[in-house]
């Protein structure tokens, strides 16, 4: 039966990623329960949801983790129970102790407090994912792919595979990542220094979106590693698994165009407040969409709602050049488009009021994004 | 057919104000729409859920503004949806004009905006409070009143003359609030310098609890009236009117016990962390309490649940007298109780283990609180 000693506030951090993956409403009620494993080097902690588990780390030669460990051992804990209970303790010295029938003993200040757990040998086995040579990435790179692309990815379970993010390491040492909902696409493409094996997958964009939370700015770089179903993100003290989509991710490199009729130069905050008050409009009308109309040498945009109103303004341009034009489209996705530019300018390149048009941010050649406009008659 | 112009950030400050006292959900679907009263000297807009109203006035003579009126009306809009719109627009300028069939267009920089509105005189009439000496009460005085007393205030409509707090003023400028849900009670009692009309009201806990985000710390004084049904809090700008609740309260001074056998002084904001320590375990448990326990002139909090577990703990006590006692309660209104005082200490006096226990911060004669046990056999 283990016993150990800890600070409070590191038990907490460490034990709040962990909680990360858990859901307390799981339909298999083990995956409720956070697994402590005491071994004599550390303290391993592990969460899961089935699609994504998370172990960290605390080491005795860590700094300020106040770890000292008398005895092994292992037990489960109701997560989000035990947590409320270690962070209400009076004193960061916290002791640990597993006494008779997988009871807790852990004791603070003046306060002892004995909770129930579970037999350590009821929790599932976490997959491990086969040996690779696993790709180095920053994890700053990472989470701007992230942030860039997992939220073009669908959220409907009609089509799986395109809730997920398609991930595709190439020959050339080229990592491409694309995610489309069918509506809009995004695809970001990084030259990398170094490479690991090839790899060709598709991940949740939940388990991506979790990955940025889990993964703070402190924690410079991840070994990123596949096996046929699972892929494993791993930081020093860290591991974050992730369940793969399976099936074929449709092949978006023809969807995306090379020639235009047109071309408009915006300031990307400025067009984003002008579609934000177009969504106010376009909300309350049949089809949802804004028109954008270039007529002139301006550009206009217009939704008329008949309950709500009508929005009607000109909007700022840097540079236009080409053929006049009338498209529409949803400007959900125009807006969300623009957030994950970084640039202060965007190009809108357009082919015909029927065929998807593109974003790219100036001086932002390696991402590229589609929108597809809505046939309004 | 009203035109105005006036500051964005001016006029959704005002807007927002109003807001507060309109539910979208409304049963009444006019009380859904904010109601906009343009005159010469200055704009009125008025917000109601029927139970509570608020008036806030813009004068043409407010600094900062910017209100020019060019012609006088009314109308009434989509209250969430007006103030979406008005939050969008790209210039601080707007300019307000009313067209033909209640239409209203918005002019802000090149965006034109115009949206539907709805005749003024569907609007319900927000009662008037009959004349009498309005009380002037410092708004800081106020609020305190209200967070001390109205969290004590019944939750439930079982007995909905309890949801309100009772305000009493009297012959001796006392002024008396109070609230009780039955489990428990609080008490302030304050000395009045100036004093209006005498009043026995009961205001719903809710309206003041709105009350308390409606007037921000630059409102120093409000004047109080009231009338058989409705009272009114006036600032300056803004009138916030309240149903009140009928029928007695009930008579809560022959309930604040006098003589002790025991009583003990804690530090309240430790005493309030073994509380929350005592409540994790508590909410397991089947009649929800924690059992204090005086004796050998220590003082012991203790809960078992035979689900989760068990807290134990010493409690640190500033001083001790009286006889040893075993008395059990709802921890959750002890943590409240505390959340309600200021000072630093507090004292706890108990009668019996069956009789209500009071609390006091220490220094802090006109705030009493009580707080009833659980009988656990």
């Amino acid at each position: 039966m283990f016993q150990f000693s800890i600070n409070k506030n590191f038990f907490l951090q460490a034990l709040n990623t962990v909680k990360r993956a858990i859901n307390t409403k799981n339909a298999i009620p083990i995956l409720s329960t956070l697994k402590m494993e005491i071994a004599t080097e550390g303290i391993t902690l592990i969460g899961s949801n089935g699609q994504i588990s998370i172990e960290n780390f605390i080491s005795i030669d860590q700094e300020n983790a106040g770890l000292i460990i008398d005895d092994p051992g292992s037990l489960l804990l109701e997560a989000n129970f035990f947590i409320s209970v270690i962070s209400s303790l009076p004193s960061v010295e916290l002791e640990l102790k597993e006494i008779e029938n997988q009871q807790l003993v852990i004791k603070s200040g003046k306060s002892e407090i004995t909770l129930k757990g579970k037999d350590s040998h009821q929790y599932p086995r976490i997959q491990e994912v086969s040996p690779m040579t696993p790709l180095l990435l920053e994890t700053k790179v990472l989470k701007e792919l992230i942030s860039e692309t997992a939220f073009a990815a669908s959220s409907q379970e009609s089509r799986p595979i395109l809730t997920g993010v398609h991930f595709v390491l190439n020959d050339q040492k080229q990592l491409k990542t694309v995610a489309t909902d069918s509506h809009r696409l995004s695809q970001k493409l990084i030259q990398l220094e170094n490479v690991g094996d090839h790899f060709d997958v598709v991940i949740p964009s939940r388990s991506l979106k979790e990955f940025t939370t889990v993964f703070d700015d402190t924690v410079e770089t991840v070994e990123v590693s596949f096996s046929h179903n699972q892929m494993l993100f791993k930081s020093e003290y860290i591991s974050f698994y992730t369940r793969l989509l399976e099936g074929n991710y449709p092949d978006t490199d023809r969807l995306i165009p090379k020639e235009f009729i047109s071309k408009i130069t915006f300031n990307v905050s400025s067009l984003r407040q002008a579609m934000e008050r177009a969504r106010l409009l376009s909300n309350a009308t049949q089809n949802g969409t804004v028109k954008m109309e270039i007529k002139d040498n301006r550009v206009r945009s217009y939704v008329h709602s008949p309950e709500v109103g009508q929005v009607d303004e000109e909007l700022e341009t840097i540079s236009l050049t080409g053929e006049d034009l009338s498209i529409s489209f949803n400007p959900n996705y125009l807006i969300e488009a623009l957030k994950a530019i970084k640039a202060e300018e965007v190009e809108l390149c357009f082919i015909s009021s029927i065929r998807p048009f593109t974003l790219k941010g100036t001086e932002e050649d390696n991402l590229i994004q589609l929108i597809t406009p809505v046939r309004t008659h």
